[in-house]
């Protein structure tokens, strides 16, 4: 068995210590006798898999109880129309644009009430965040909504946004647990499981617990309410049980590594390895504003779509994949979640480097 | 390792095979150097996993190409409300009440528009099926629904209602792929996967073309919308990759091991053994009117609820795991679907009739 160095921004690398240990349990966790696919939701054993999963994500993000955890389905897609559907009282909402999924949020929730953009970044591609400054956030507003990593465009907000005291609701997909957060900024945040957390098909929900009301808009499927899965401890149906199972094992990994401040350390090393050499590079260049750049997502290019896609190719032959860039965007990108060791972005850089002698 | 007989009515047991090419692929799918659960779900591997899925799915069903196939999420409770969300036209729908699902879809489908009971077998437990001999559909109803098996009471179907023309709309989650069906019966089904198909977190559609519209009701979200799954082939966001990743892998099995018609056989030859053994007992006794008994759940009692605790307690010990019945029924149920094999019901007889001897 050869592992690959794989840069996909989603679904994307998990740690290998997980995948051995979901390998080993699959036909018997734990001497239950059965895979936890197998598993009974309502039975105790994956009752403790969900609570532990849980208390392990409370303790690594900091998470007080006034906040409810979910585990949801549907991919942050699904939570375009949640957030709105339950946290729209005034019908009015403030979105910040600056990428294809924070547009997409917006347009969603313009199905469901009056959506103000305060600013979008989409005249320069979204190569930067738009000015933050002051931003004209509407005093009936219900919530100000931010994507607050931009998987495709490579970049972050490393400063949240003043929401003039309206709640903040951020899509923290692709940088949910690569560093520390402060929970008590956010009135909710969500992320897909597929970058840093887990399988796709879980989305975990942390949305503080005033916001959540009985009173959503009419129509709201019983599905899309979280006070449903609040009440119901993300066991109102049954939920993507394996998926969290496996969630579960990445928290008890990431406390193993040391929690999130060495997970932020880590980031840092691998993403600044990447970015040092890319400013100093004579063939490749970084697309971002150096101020905005992601640690999770790192697109590039060489100005050259011939050389782009022979890069890919070749990099693709040395183990290095999933290194095209969006179609949207073109040219490359790295994404270098919690899982990407150092030596896959230190050979990632070598391989750069000789590239780049051979093609300049 | 010892794997026991899981009789657990979903997620239930899946077939061993499968669970052992699942953990031998886990680090590495076929030399791709990553598992499937870290793959790009626009990756070319990913895309022949879902595809040969699907394929392997009509093949097995026999669905022509006037039916879309989808791979959803959310549940069978979330169909509760896309059923009415994408087919009302009329805002008229027909329900039949045989079980606590079907239940909750109507009471979700009148979130959307007018709901009619055709029928209801609630006031005897939901023990037989309505009568069905001559439906009050109304001219105007967009579609008949009905649960085709009822899990929690273990009755079924065995012959589909007149739905006097109208679009027949079938949860089939406990009996999909159980025995051969004629799709062009139904307007759609559909079955959440973690009873015969896979593991939780993903739910099979299958709708005929021409019910798919654009115009479904104001205030659908786009995640609920089954034109968008079907126009993107279910991959419009990140579907859940790995359920369906299992989900091909028992298509497989069920193609490897003679289909439908084989796996029919094998069922009834598995609930022959229960049922007759049930029907000369004289300490335990089946619940269900006869001809309405379910293939794939078996609930039955003692009539004693002690004795029915001593017993699950007793099986339980012997390997026998997950014969509690629903909590709204009590005693207790055997769910035998395709991947219980024949000696667990064996094993399971022997064990009633020796409890028997000893508590007569």
């Amino acid at each position: 068995m050869s592992r690959v160095y794989n840069f996909s921004a989603g679904p994307a690398m998990l740690p290998e210590a997980v995948l051995q240990e979901a390998a080993n349990e699959m036909l018997d966790y734990k001497g239950s006798g059965m895979s936890v696919m197998e598993m009974s939701h309502r039975s105790s054993t994956f009752e403790s898999i969900i609570q532990t999963a849980e208390q392990d994500l409370r303790d690594l993000v900091g998470i007080p109880d006034t906040y409810e955890v979910l585990f949801l389905q549907g991919g942050a897609s699904q939570q375009f129309a949640m957030v709105p559907m339950n946290l729209m009282k005034n019908r009015k909402a403030d979105y910040l644009i600056t990428g294809a999924w924070a547009k997409k949020a917006a347009s969603e929730a313009k199905k469901y009430g009056d959506v103000k953009i305060l600013g979008s970044s989409e005249a320069d591609t979204f190569t930067h965040l738009p000015d933050l400054s002051d931003l004209a956030v509407r005093d009936d507003a219900d919530y100000v909504y931010i994507c607050e990593n931009n998987t495709i465009y490579g970049t972050k907000y490393h400063t949240l946004p003043d929401t003039k005291g309206k709640d903040l609701v951020a899509d923290v997909s692709s940088c949910f647990l690569s560093e520390p957060l402060d929970i008590t900024q956010y009135g909710m945040l969500f992320a897909g499981a597929q970058k840093n957390i887990g399988p796709a098909g879980v989305v975990i929900a942390v949305v503080r617990k005033d916001l959540i009301r009985e009173d959503v808009l009419a129509g709201t499927p019983t599905m899309l309410q979280y006070k449903i899965h609040a009440d119901n401890k993300s066991l109102y149906n049954t939920p993507p049980a394996y998926g969290i199972y496996i969630c579960g094992k990445v928290f008890r990994w990431l406390k193993d590594m040391g929690g999130l401040e060495a997970m932020q350390t880590a980031n840092q090393a691998k993403a600044k390895l990447l970015y040092d050499y890319l400013d100093q590079s004579k063939l490749f260049r970084g697309t971002v504003a150096k101020e905005d750049r992601s640690l999770m997502n790192v697109p590039f290019v060489t100005g050259n779509a011939d050389l782009d896609k022979a890069f890919v190719a070749a990099a693709k032959a040395e183990g290095l994949l999933e290194l095209k860039g969006h179609r949207s965007v073109g040219g490359m990108r790295a994404s270098i979640y919690n899982a990407m060791p150092l030596a896959g972005v230190e050979k990632l850089v070598a391989f750069m480097a000789a590239f780049e002698k051979e093609n300049l």
